[in-house]
């Protein structure tokens, strides 16, 4: 592949999670481009179904940061909670007496989510074009009965991803991806990757043993592995929280 | 909010879809940057859930527009379905000898969904920035059960967006994005949207008023009310392919 002059290429390719900021908070300016950029990305059937929750009490942000496990979110410039949204709509169908049935069903909540989640690339995108940095976070989805307590989000809302977005403090290394010829196909999916993966394996293990910080053993497999087992247990009650919001999933 | 002379700002807010294209194909190198920059974005947990197939088969891609009820795909100059994909870590998991009971959860179903879409909006940021332009289509969930077969998929993974990527043919206007006050809210939800929404209504009836071309009579409300009638039967199917598929969804 052709290295490339395209200063939007090199900076997709250059993204990294950064989870140690300098103490300084993002200007309100800041916060609304951040948005603005969310708003402009695709939106399916353009139903802009996603809502932006930005915290900035001390106190939600500081449960957020034990119910994520990530305590250093309240060190960042700004926290952002990005929420699956079909309950405007449903005002809109409830004000016109128009049956909502079509909000509650799993293509919307999928509709809403793929929204969600494509807004929430563009905030990353946008803030690493500030010479600002972060981490999208699933982990908010720990306890989503905590946060939609925490946010009071409302009967067809769900939060998904927290974004933690400030000034970077640290540049980690990038961590290669595996080979394209395992994730990208022509025509119809290759299952038989195992060769391929072990080379992977053997890139991965590389990098970590020479890595600035925090060198260790692992390969890819093993890192998949230790996610298997250490997450079993954890988010059992998720299908359902997702229904008590009132999105069907059948 | 200040203008801004950040150029990847200015792109993101520049974003349109893209439905009518040259003819004329992406080169091997820029089917290549584009994949790159899918698998630079954030991935949950780094587990990288997901997979991309390029469809150059005509054959395949004239379903896909029939599928879609986008013919014109047929036309792009590329063409990806973005695949939520478990399968590659359940190999991992079964070449171990470990319980892949966690990769069947709600929780790494969602986790691949958000890989998946994250991934998407980097591709069509970086076909942007290559003069390129497309449309992501979350159409591709109409048929579910033929996307499947056409293109191979195996167990724990699911087709969940296409893209049609290529040399824009025309421009589109902008179209006016909700007021951010609509959307984007301080420490908790506010649902008390109906005034607000409705000066949406009267800028969005504007727009269609005022366009280039295929001018109606249309609002915010209108549209998601005509989007309430016209799928109510449509993807009955999508909860059950999802689980067929080997995710448990409970």
């Amino acid at each position: 592949m052709a290295t490339t002059n395209n200063s939007v290429l090199r900076q997709l390719m250059n993204h990294r999670s950064i989870r140690r900021f300098k103490e300084r908070s993002l200007t309100e300016d800041q916060v609304d481009q951040l948005v603005a950029a969310a708003q402009h990305a695709s939106t399916s059937t353009f139903s802009q179904q996603y809502s932006i929750i930005s915290v900035t009490d001390p106190a939600i942000l500081h449960e957020l940061g034990q119910i994520t496990l990530h305590p250093w979110l309240e060190k960042s410039g700004h926290y952002f909670v990005m929420v699956a949204d079909q309950f405007r709509n449903l005002q809109i169908a409830k004000r016109a007496g128009v049956d909502p049935f079509t909000l509650h069903t799993t293509d919307k909540f999928l509709a809403a989510v793929f929204d969600t989640a494509i807004a929430t690339e563009n905030i990353m995108v946008a803030a690493e074009s500030m010479d600002l940095g972060g981490t999208i976070m699933g982990s908010i989805l720990n306890d989503t009965k905590r946060v939609i307590e925490l946010l009071q989000l409302p009967e067809l809302t769900f939060p998904l991803l927290g974004i933690a977005i400030g000034y970077p403090a640290d540049e980690p290394d990038l961590k290669p991806r595996m080979a394209a010829n395992l994730m990208h196909f022509q025509n119809r999916y290759r299952p038989d990757q195992g060769d391929d993966l072990k080379a992977y394996d053997k890139l991965i293990a590389s990098y970590y043993q020479k890595r600035g910080s925090n060198r260790r053993t692992e390969t890819f497999s093993s890192h998949i592995l230790s996610e298997l087992g250490r997450s079993h247990q954890v988010r059992a009650d998720l299908f359902d929280n997702i229904k008590d919001q009132g999105f069907l999933l059948n």
